[in-house]
């Protein structure tokens, strides 16, 4: 059993995605499955998803969310009620035309969302403004058919996601609450995944289909240089709501007037765990994000030999029961690698390409001086401490490797974002592994243009490098008065994110 | 908004499959969709389920099972591989065979249930006893094409469900668990929604397609007559493992030899709300289970006329808000009807269709006397109690209601099984909607000649009952030692409970 077999066999600079492959398939999260573009979430992951139901569930209760469960079967008329919707999915959509040895008369799709599945509910619950606000949430799993570029909790053909969707009676009360459940995902990936986000808007080319606006968080992954939209926070407006029926009396219910109301729907799905992996993971393996690590703490009894006296080896079992306990009713989720058929070096490789954040290393040194040494998955600095009130020290470094982790892959993120004011510039800083913020004009038209002339192309003309598109329009982005677009030289309206993306 | 418009329009004992309808769409816990055979889980019912997956999650975690998530779709190849299971399934898959425009080369199935998916992963993941018992769970809806006699909650094409999948060494630790997941789905039954259940085996004929045998739990649907399965641990031997070559080294690594393990897979389903639903609900509506209903007591200010001084409506409001402010705090879920566009009776009308099991009725004359009038969903008795420590009073009131039900319920079911000799008594028992004990021969053709001979036709040809089936062999049934089969009169081995079914 040897390190080779067992640990990565590339590094992250030199093959990311190989590298990504490794550290998801051998850190235990992932495995790969029978059908291209769908994935088995191991404990690991689906550990880290609970977290995020958790923390989101109680959160969107508190805005008077409730739960429901609508049908995963859409017939063709329903799928296709709103165009720029149906337009925007009918590639991807999977259709069912046959059960059992029958032929059905009438295909019917898997979701791929559920607004359509929805909405002819919400047209018979909703009769007058008192139904108003509505607001149901749902996990599940979706199906889109994509047949390139599958890339494991990234792009999937089936992927896990909640779909909240709204209904208001003003657009005041719709935006509002478009912002409020941005900034809920933004604190997911910042609170839960250590992972810095930019808020901001999509633009007209990028918004979901049927969307009045599209709202977005955005992450950079340095590995490879690339942007990767990390939930969606959409205004339907009334689109929806006009085809679907959705409407109160007008008045009070004095008159014949209705009015449609404001509809809004959002979503954040398992690629924000792929995110977290693909921005801590290093090349010895997994790093996870310690709030959400289904074990967050591996304790390795040390420096027991064959000659070491049983009576010795029976109180450091003691020691470490002690600690595990402590720890347990702490409520800090911990695991004592007991194993006799290994050594501790396997343990530590076994542990560490697993992501666990922190490693207890207890010998009968330590238990002699009531300490333990605690190692950091992350910096794997080592660290003796006194075992006395040995939780509140692991809490307190949980925390600690939290902010780090943060803070670290702020700084990265930030000094991996360039200003760019011309194309060459623009051209230049994406070939560096960059995302550029640049003035824009805003046109679609002018987008189109851009990613098209930053597609790399190699000599037999096959694509090296996708072109950049926009990410979004920071909401926190400076004004770009007077100047001109990075590309078309038109006047700029909006200092605009770009880059290469998932 | 007369009482005929929104109360049911037909009494349980009148039309009760119309009835149950009427009950769950009126009672908000369920919308019909327009695919039939799918329904939308509204709030109400979407929070039973959630209290069931919270209760059921914290006893698996103790037992050591992981939870994950797998792909819903399986290759034709992965579906066909144990026969017997597919055999049992294949009539009611659903198949992918087209997406956007696109014809699949392979079309793939939509899992019934996941057994095929797992297990290629199983035979990956274990190599050595070391790796066993590999205990794992997941939360999902699974497709089943049922054609006919589709029941909101009961037999839909889709539903939600858990899948535990268990492997372990020896056979004996496999039948353990068996009985400790009958033992919880037992416990789901009766603490959470106050039904009581019997557990037993299957016959052979009745067993899961793929087990060496099937364990179940039983419940009795008093407005029908009819048994209906609640859920069942299969022990699945080592048929599977032997089809997916899931086996482990023999004396631990010595030699050659490879040993085969042995499995289990195990579910409950969003049937048990149905079942809940049909046992407890009554003429007026649904009556939910207090320990699993969204909103367990709704408080009604009272007394309150055009007449009233605002000074004693504010009075009324402050004494309401710290009655609501403490059940709150004492955990109870607590809503205050504070509508001021419908009537007092009207609020009664509405809460009681919808199940909520305590309303307190508060008007000036209580809060004079600083008290509240406690009316029970179920009996409809009337208390008036101190509104001192007013949330330990609704806590009992919660717990004693919970028991009466679960008695009540109990005491139906006894004296609606019918211990019976012969098929004459067997039959007149049967249309008295009764289920019934008889001794039997064990024997699947028998079971089919039973099923076939107490089938009711009507002059026309058309069935208007179907045959009773093997409901279980109860495990807490007396020995029959010496008695004849009720059916066959060949030697009877079980006392079977035997019933027409969902």
């Amino acid at each position: 059993m040897t390190k080779q077999k067992f640990g990565l066999t590339v590094r992250k600079e030199q093959d990311f995605s190989e590298w990504y492959v490794q550290v998801i398939t051998k850190g235990e999260m992932l495995d790969y499955y029978e059908i291209k573009g769908c994935y088995v979430m191991r404990p690991t992951s689906q550990f880290i998803w609970k977290c995020i139901q958790r923390w989101f569930t109680e959160k969107i209760e508190c805005l008077g969310v409730q739960e429901c469960y609508f049908p995963m079967l859409i017939p063709k008329s329903m799928l296709e009620k709103e165009k720029d919707h149906i337009k925007n999915f009918s590639p991807e959509v999977a259709w069912i035309t046959k059960c059992g040895d029958e032929v059905l008369e009438d295909p019917v799709a898997i979701r791929p969302t559920s607004e359509t599945i929805m909405y002819p509910s919400f047209s018979k619950w909703i009769k007058s403004h008192r139904d108003l606000p509505l607001k149901v949430n749902q996990w599940c799993s979706v199906l889109r058919w994509e047949l390139h570029g599958t890339l494991p909790f990234i792009r999937g053909k089936e992927f896990l996601w909640q779909e909240g969707h709204t209904v208001f009676l003003s657009k005041e009360e719709s935006d509002e609450e478009v912002g409020t459940i941005l900034d809920l995902y933004s604190r997911i990936y910042s609170e839960l995944l250590a992972v810095p986000v930019i808020k901001g808007r999509k633009s007209e080319n990028e918004k979901f289909g049927g969307a009045a606006y599209t709202t977005s968080i955005e992450a950079f992954i340095p590995g490879s240089g690339r942007g990767v939209q990390a939930a969606t926070s959409h205004s339907l407006g009334q689109n929806f709501s006009k085809m679907f029926n959705i409407k109160v009396d007008a008045d009070d219910g004095q008159g014949d007037g209705h009015v449609y109301v404001y509809q809004n729907s959002w979503g954040i799905t398992t690629r924000s765990i792929g995110i977290s992996v693909m921005i801590h993971s290093d090349d010895i393996g997994l790093v996870l994000p310690p709030r959400v690590a289904m074990i967050q703490v591996v304790i390795v009894p040390c420096g027991i030999t064959a000659s070491t006296p049983e009576s010795d080896g029976k109180m450091l079992d003691e020691y470490v029961e002690k600690l595990h306990s402590q720890l347990k009713d702490a409520g800090i989720r911990v695991h004592v690698d007991s194993r006799s058929n290994i050594t501790v070096g396997f343990k530590f490789n076994h542990w560490e390409i697993r992501g666990v954040p922190l490693r207890l290393e207890v010998g009968p040194k330590d238990m002699q001086k009531n300490e333990v040494c605690v190692v950091r998955r992350d910096t794997r600095n080592k660290k003796q401490v006194s075992a006395h009130r040995i939780s509140e020290v692991v809490a307190d470094e949980i925390e600690i490797m939290h902010s780090e982790m943060l803070a670290k892959a702020t700084a990265e993120r930030d000094s991996r974002i360039s200003q760019v004011y011309n194309f060459d510039e623009f051209l230049s800083a994406l070939d560096s592994k960059n995302i550029v913020v640049a003035p824009w004009c805003c046109d679609g038209d002018c987008e189109m243009e851009i990613k098209s002339k930053s597609t790399k192309v190699d000599s037999n003309g096959n694509v090296v490098a996708t072109g950049a598109k926009t990410l979004c329009i920071p909401y926190e982005a400076e004004a770009c008065d007077g100047m001109k677009c990075v590309y078309c030289n038109k006047q700029a309206m909006k200092r605009t994110l770009f880059g290469r993306s998932y």
